[in-house]
């Protein structure tokens, strides 16, 4: 497989990104939105874990890269315009950086106009990250 | 519950855009990621019919319009970081303008390096838009 030509497939926005829905390999679970750029895109393809881009400190980051929580690579779909991915992943652990296993833990409660929280948390991030430090 | 109070919980981006992954409530196929902006997210929450808003055609849009194939709404869930939905739907017939009843039909076939179509494709979208000239 060339990964260079698979690159080529994927129509990336004017930020030169795309964004990359991941979801549970296991039991299609929404875990994340992710925004992947070339670099990262490349880096998932070797390595089979997941690399996205980060908006807010520029740079390419493999997910889990501090608690070990990676996300490793099972099955990539594209949309019908070619400017959207679905990963599908084991996921270690949790994707949410939060302490659940999915980063959409609350759901809008329609009584009360709340988003609520409807997720177990699986870890206390206070206290694994102080551990990873 | 208040409408406009909900839409304060949301960060939009510098478009004025939140994405949203729409995804079947019954099987948690992810059909398609689209984007929302303050207006659709209100018609959304009055109508129950999700509303989306085009980049290219710069206007709100109700998806399913001229084929009637609707997203009801049944559930909002929200991330972690405040700017991404699930939308959890009943998708009427098929999402996607080509034919098929998510826009992700494609899979990357890991030998060839091609994205193959995997998904079956539900009905004719050229005779489909025909009739609804």
């Amino acid at each position: 497989m060339n990964r260079q030509s698979i690159v080529k497939k994927l129509k990336f926005n004017k930020d030169g990104l795309i964004p990359a829905i991941i979801q549970d390999v296991e039991n299609n679970e929404v875990l994340m939105l992710g925004y992947i750029n070339q670099e990262s895109f490349l880096k998932t393809l070797e390595t089979k874990k997941v690399h996205f881009f980060s908006r807010s400190r520029k740079r390419v980051w493999l997910k889990g890269e501090v608690l070990g929580h990676f996300q490793l690579l099972k099955e990539i779909l594209l949309d019908c315009d070619h400017d959207a991915l679905v990963l599908k992943v084991q996921q270690l652990k949790g994707a949410c950086h939060k302490g659940y296993r999915s980063c959409f833990y609350r759901k809008l409660e329609s009584t009360s106009g709340e988003f609520k929280v409807f997720k177990k948390k699986i870890f206390e991030p206070k206290e694994i990250y102080k551990e990873a430090e």
